[in-house]
């Protein structure tokens, strides 16, 4: 089988170009006699590509001179810990539940220290964000927690401008995982920025921290060394052996991001992606999405075929024109379509092709 | 350049037919249409990849069943704060120190919890492992933590039969990453073992631990989620996304090692390579390796020149002859040459007649 449009959530495509240039790099990388995989993560071969991927990733998000990042391992669930472990310094922090992935995140900060709900759009299952006046911020918080793009839901904060308005006195805490890298952000605006890697960054066990530097160094006396982000700031991510490999392929995703033009190119593809999507959606009866349009994501489309019993023969027929894993979370149930940064309008237009063609055969 | 003999202490040399395979299979995973790096990790396809993964290490090492093997990520350096965690359960643990390794790992455990230095050899640099009577153990110790491979000193504990003789109440925690694979070890005798991936595994980012099922359950409430063994043996170290492709590399080195032979094959080729770099060491007037012959590593061999001055000329010429990361660590000095499963019988001999070309040039 020829290579297909794969719409999974997570890990995810990644652009054919990458994965060429990593399979013809495998066994020898530039004539050093050896894979990347090999390498010393001290020796110089190495270093020149942490570099250079981090080179490229603050370029691409402009990030400031004030804000160090990190490579880590873990995932968001890892950071779902850390993040409190590191910044909340003895206080309370309040977190925006949005979705099952702010949800989880707020149920973690519990487990760590003092988390309070500052608001929460569960009732209207998740299907919007905050109306004026539903949220409460603690004035004294030690920062507030958001997950700007929620993967199951697909409810997504589409622009800075649409943040909730905060003092500058309480850091802005922002899980990017399923978003990031897909438009410019004003990095200045957060605290603290993480994403994990296997949606838009590269592969699966890499973990992006971008943070402001006074907010390094807060972590108790008994933190394990390796959830420590001053640390890892001052190793330069390399207090031990970093995934070097994730690393690697990162870098070659961010070559590519910045070959296409950088992320305001990269956030026109996205928009148009994802309007074909949800047009398709709209204008059918067989197909729907339940998320309010001033949040729907770029990124997860997820929809539900409202004639009941289809979905497996959906998901069927769509493996055969090679559409795989379409299926939806089972927390929503239905599809879910991710069009991250890798997938091509053309993958795009040979789903919304196949949704045509199922609702004609099956949908009526 | 062609591949050349890579003698990094890790991340280290893989196998290069595992690496042709993974090449191969880079862009279209045995005929799936995606990289392994693109697969939903709760696929058929992923599924099937580390749960092969895991019975091949099973076989390998002959895991009992009452054990769980899990698939985790932050390496050693992790799992020095993740033993106390979830092992100390209120009591302290014994430490013994034969090494950088295990120094670290008795620091960190006393920055998590209660943790004693029940024997240390480094008054005598590291270069023996315990005298008879030496080692003084708490009967009442959580656990008794050892380093049965110290990569920078280059002393292995060669044999389950030369490890210290404990109390059946006294779980054994050894940190085998550097000889992990390299032999068979009665799993039975040690309550866990933890490794990094990135010397005798796969690529750095994954961290293998094994562990007893009654050691699962007792980390405190507050514990992060991500650091808790029994939450990941309950999700079969699918809690969050793992690192997909890190494992796939690993699962074919396990294959790789089946088609060796298994690890009785292994530890004859093992004995072989380090038997020919030793004697060439000490039948030298140039080359000294300063540990004791009980408990040399077969894994890394640490030697320095005894005529000053001459490193940097051995680094570089070295280099010329395709032998590569050939330099000590910076605590010991001098050359290190790793040789773990991955470098062939040949690498050594490659080695070893550069070594006796560089003496009759130069050192005399």
């Amino acid at each position: 089988m020829e290579r297909i449009y794969n719409f999974s959530a997570g890990p995810a495509a990644l652009p054919e170009e990458v994965l060429a240039q990593a399979r013809d790099e495998m066994l020898n990388w530039r004539g050093c006699g050896m894979s990347v995989m090999e390498m010393s993560h001290r020796g110089k071969d190495f270093t020149a590509i942490i570099e250079q991927a981090e080179a490229d990733l603050r370029e691409l998000l402009a990030v400031p001179a004030n804000y160090k990042v990190l490579f880590l391992q873990g995932g968001a669930t890892m950071q779902f810990a850390q993040v409190p472990i590191n910044l909340l310094n003895g206080k309370s922090a309040d977190y925006l539940v949005t979705g099952a992935w702010s949800k989880k995140a707020f149920k973690e900060a519990q487990k760590i220290g003092a988390a309070r709900l500052a608001g929460s759009t569960e009732s209207g299952n998740f299907t919007r964000l905050f109306h004026r006046g539903e949220i409460a911020i603690d004035p004294a918080a030690a920062y507030l927690h958001v997950c700007t793009n929620e993967t199951v839901q697909g409810v997504e904060v589409l622009s800075d401008a649409n943040l909730p308005g905060i003092s500058d006195s309480i850091p802005l805490v922002a899980d990017m995982s399923s978003h990031v890298l897909s438009r410019p952000v004003d990095v200045s605006r957060y605290g603290l920025i993480y994403a994990g890697a296997q949606k838009n960054i590269g592969p699966a066990g890499l973990t992006l921290v971008i943070v402001r530097d006074d907010l390094l160094g807060h972590a108790p006396a008994h933190t394990p060394t390796m959830l420590d982000y001053a640390v890892h700031a001052e190793h330069g991510s390399m207090l031990n052996t970093p995934p070097t490999y994730a690393i690697y392929v990162a870098g070659l995703v961010f070559q590519w991001l910045k070959r296409q033009g950088g992320l305001a190119a990269i956030e026109q593809i996205a928009i148009a992606k994802a309007r074909l999507l949800y047009e398709a959606i709209d204008a059918s009866s067989l197909y729907r999405n339940p998320v309010d349009v001033s949040c729907r994501s770029r990124m997860n489309v997820p929809f539900t075929l409202t004639r009941p019993g289809l979905d497996e023969t959906f998901i069927a027929e769509a493996k055969k024109q090679g559409i795989a894993y379409i299926k939806g979370h089972k927390m929503v149930g239905g599809m879910r379509a991710s069009i991250y940064n890798a997938m091509p309008l053309e993958g795009v237009k040979a789903l919304v092709d196949f949704m045509a063609y199922f609702e004609k055969e099956y949908g009526r």
